[in-house]
Parts: C-alpha cells; sequence; structure tokens
C-alpha cells in the first residue's frame, strides 16, 4: 500500500484535506501519515529520514503533500525522497500578478488561535452545549439558528459543527411526545422565534434503526413510534412554513453547508 | 475587495480549505462567497451569471476554486468570466501515471455519510458528550483518551473537535476544588485509566480572564484561585508523569493535532 504523508510546520489540516481530496479520486487505499508542527531543521531531517525508510521498507516512493512557511525547513522537505507535492506554491506567483501584491506567508495565518473568529468559534461550541437537546430555552434571542426535530435526527452532531466550524450558534430542540398530545403544535418558547427554527426529518426506517442501537426493542425505538412522530413533524413544518430537510443521506458536512445555502445564515468563519 | 467564489457539487468544504489557505498567504480582505451542491446544468448556469454581475459590479475578476465530479456542470464554470482555479485537475495525470491506476472520481466520496469513518465519527460526538466535564465516569474503558484539567482549560471543545474531525472517543475531566483538599491527588477512578489521561494547563492569566467572563469577581475566577488551581494540577502532571499541554497560546485545531503527534494516538478518519 502507498503511504501519503502530510507535513507542515503548523497543523498540517490544509495538507490533509487537499491530500485526501486528491486521493479519494483513486479507487485504492492509501496508508496515511501526519506530522505536524515540524518547526526546526532537525525535525525536517528526521522527517526525511522517516520518508526514505518507508521508501525502502516499500520500495514505493511516498507521496508528500507539504505546505511550509519557514524556508529553511521547506527546503529540507522538498528534498526528501519522496513524490513532493508542495500543492500550495505553484498559485502563489500567478496570484500574486492577478492581485498586484506580493505574498508574505505568516506561520498560524490558519487553523490558529489568531484567526480573528476564533473565539467566537469558541463561544458558538459553549452556547451549542449550553442550548443542545432543548436544556435551556431562555437563550433563543441569542441563537443564530434553532434546530429542531424528533430525537435523533441529526439535531446535536449539526448544531456542533455549525458551531465549531462556522461560528455560527446553533440551539436545538427535540419535539418529544408531550409535544404532541392529539397535534404536535408549535410550542409558544419556539413561535416567538419562528423566522430562526429550521426543520430535520429522516426516513423512520433509519430512525427506528438509531433508536434501536440506544433502546432496543423499546416503545420509543418502535417502528409506529418512529413512524408517528415523522408524521407529526412533517405535518407541522409543512404547516407552520419552517424549512426542513431530510437528513436521512447525508453527512453532518452536508447538512450544515445544506442549511447555510437555503437560509442564508452568514457563517462568522471562512 | 476582490471576491472568491467556492463551488462544488458537493460540500464545497475542500475548494473552501485549499483557497482559504492560498488566499491567506496575501495581507489583504477577500469577500468570500461559497456555493455548494451545483448539481444541474441550469444550476451552474446560475452561478455563472452570479460570477459575471460580481465581475460587473466590481470590475475585478473574481477567483473561483471549485472541484466538480459531473463533467457537464464542470465545464461550464470552467468557462466562467472568472478566473478559475480547478486545483485538483492538474494533479490528477501525473498521479494516474505514478500509480499505474486511472482515476475514478465518485461523487461524495468526501465528506460525505459513505465515507467508512461516518459512523464512528457520530459514536465519538455521542460518546463526548455523554462523557464531558465529568457528567459520567463509568465508560472510561471504552474512551481513547481523558483529557483532564481545570475548569475552562480548553477540555470540553478539545474533546469534540477530536470527536468530529478524527473520531477519537474523548471524554474529559475537570480537577475541582473538591478533588484537590489539601494536595491534589489522582482520583482513583482516573488511575485505572491512567495511561489514557492526557493534561490541559493555561496560564493564570488567561484562565482569570476566561472565568472573569463567566463568573465576574467570583472566588473561581479570582488569580489566587485560578494560580493555586494551576499549581496543583502542574504538580500533579509532573509527580505522575501524566502528559500535558498548555493550551494558552494554541487552537482546538493545534491543540488536538499535538495530541495526536504526542501520544500517537491512532485518528479513525483522514
Amino acid at each position: 500500500m502507498r503511504t501519503a504523508y502530510y507535513i507542515s510546520d503548523g497543523t498540517a489540516i490544509t495538507s490533509e484535506v487537499f491530500g485526501h481530496a486528491l486521493l479519494s479520486l483513486f479507487p485504492t487505499e492509501f496508508n496515511h501519515i501526519t506530522i505536524p508542527f515540524v518547526e526546526t531543521s532537525e525535525h525536517a531531517e528526521r522527517v526525511n529520514k522517516q520518508i526514505a525508510r518507508t521508501f525502502n521498507d516499500s520500495g514505493e516512493r511516498p507521496l508528500v503533500f507539504y505546505t511550509i512557511v519557514n524556508s529553511d525547513v521547506r527546503e529540507i522537505v522538498s528534498n526528501s525522497v519522496g513524490i513532493n507535492y508542495n500543492f500550495l506554491d505553484q498559485f502563489v506567483a500567478p496570484l500574486e500578478k492577478i492581485l498586484g501584491i506580493p505574498a508574505k506567508p505568516e506561520k498560524h495565518r490558519t487553523h490558529s488561535i489568531h484567526e480573528k473568529t476564533y473565539d467566537i468559534r469558541i463561544e458558538a461550541v459553549n452556547y451549542a452545549l449550553a442550548n443542545d437537546d432543548g436544556a435551556n430555552t431562555d437563550n433563543y434571542h441569542d441563537a443564530d439558528i434553532i434546530l429542531v426535530g424528533v430525537s435523533r435526527s441529526g439535531k446535536t452532531p449539526t448544531s456542533l459543527y455549525l458551531a465549531l466550524q462556522y461560528g455560527i450558534k446553533a440551539a436545538n430542540y427535540p419535539f418529544t411526545e408531550e409535544d404532541m398530545g392529539d397535534m404536535l403544535k408549535l410550542p409558544p418558547k419556539l413561535r416567538r422565534f419562528k423566522q430562526k427554527l429550521f426543520g430535520l426529518t429522516i426516513n423512520p426506517e433509519r430512525l427506528h434503526q438509531i433508536r434501536s442501537e440506544r433502546r432496543a426493542n423499546s416503545k420509543y425505538a418502535s417502528m409506529r413510534q418512529c413512524r408517528m412522530e415523522l408524521r407529526e413533524v412533517d405535518n407541522l413544518y409543512r404547516r407552520e412554513s419552517i424549512p426542513f430537510l431530510n437528513s436521512t443521506r447525508y453527512s453532518i458536512e452536508e447538512i450544515s453547508a445544506k442549511i447555510l445555502a437555503e437560509t442564508g445564515l452568514q457563517r462568522k468563519k471562512y
């Protein structure tokens, strides 16, 4: 199996995302090794030795994806025996011409605490946790969005992703059987913030499966209960014109991107 | 201000990460617009019109970062009036030669529910939430790592990031004054899992600031209390040889990457 290295004097997240996207185009498996925070020439030399060992052991030149700000360190890694992808570099000179300004690489401009939006993201994470699962309905005036849906339809992981990646304050509220009665009505505490609501729904088979992993053979997990709850929320979304999304076939990354695209909600971080 | 577009028939996360990393090398601001899930020719035509409008309104050709699997859609976007960066494409043909296999782009291979590790990540998020802040100390046998530290030293956001991004089951436990007594000792429930512990610490000034935002003028937020608690955990980490990290100057991305590098913990997702 071919080995792919991801190397940086920062987190190496950019190298990983780029390399992973490129390699995912190929129908084969790779062995992945990330080495972040390579900040000294000595460390870079050790990395090169490791790459050489991988080459010796496997007989295949490793792929090496790297972004390195420190020029001494970069120079060393660019001479490894691997197949080197300094993938940002070739775009820099043409972009300098287009923008009419020279690039000015600075360490830690991405994925660091120095990003302008860092504190906003942490605050959003704390908000998502404090306002998860209907735990608190008093702070909805601060919410950027309030996700609603039945238990286990994907509200919590989506709230956390919106907070962590985009700095968006997402509360979430689960409709329970208590809310349903004869017919699910929008609780008054939610109605006041109706313009912030976004509904999630899910196929009953999938919901049954997820709930059964939690509480097998319970009423909560039964197909009948899942169908009933989903029918109620579906009716509610349509009656109240609440925008909604069926989460069944989507990852939290996809659900979050779709919510942003549909609502026009402004993210705090790019 | 120059506009950068990020376009994809998926989430556009890869385009955003690449484009953001490239633009962050330049000491200027950009206007960012993401358009995910461009899946039809009609949608692509609308996108091109929007790019043309931006050009007309600003007089500057927008930068367009895109990865699109559908060839019809890609063809249309590649003819926009923007400066087009189909940044993965040029690496594909050389890599086909190296690997000796043709690329086989499939929609949604990254950031989708079809990734092999998707369920593992969601399970890890649920684990992190259920075992946050010492809420539950009965599941530590399932933990990949247990973050320890005083209140507000960065344990919770780091646990969530480890779960969401890497599929790692991270519990976290806050040392409180109750644990301290005359001298902070390792609680028995933690000692049994000592090899899983990783400590966070933080500078007292920063801790004082963070706690003051929560509870101004409290004993909890006082410099004296912050100093005392941090001295106790610092002594504990050294006495018990628990690996630790000072989180003061690091983002959760950096803390997480450093923890992985230091512990050798195996991530579930790349």
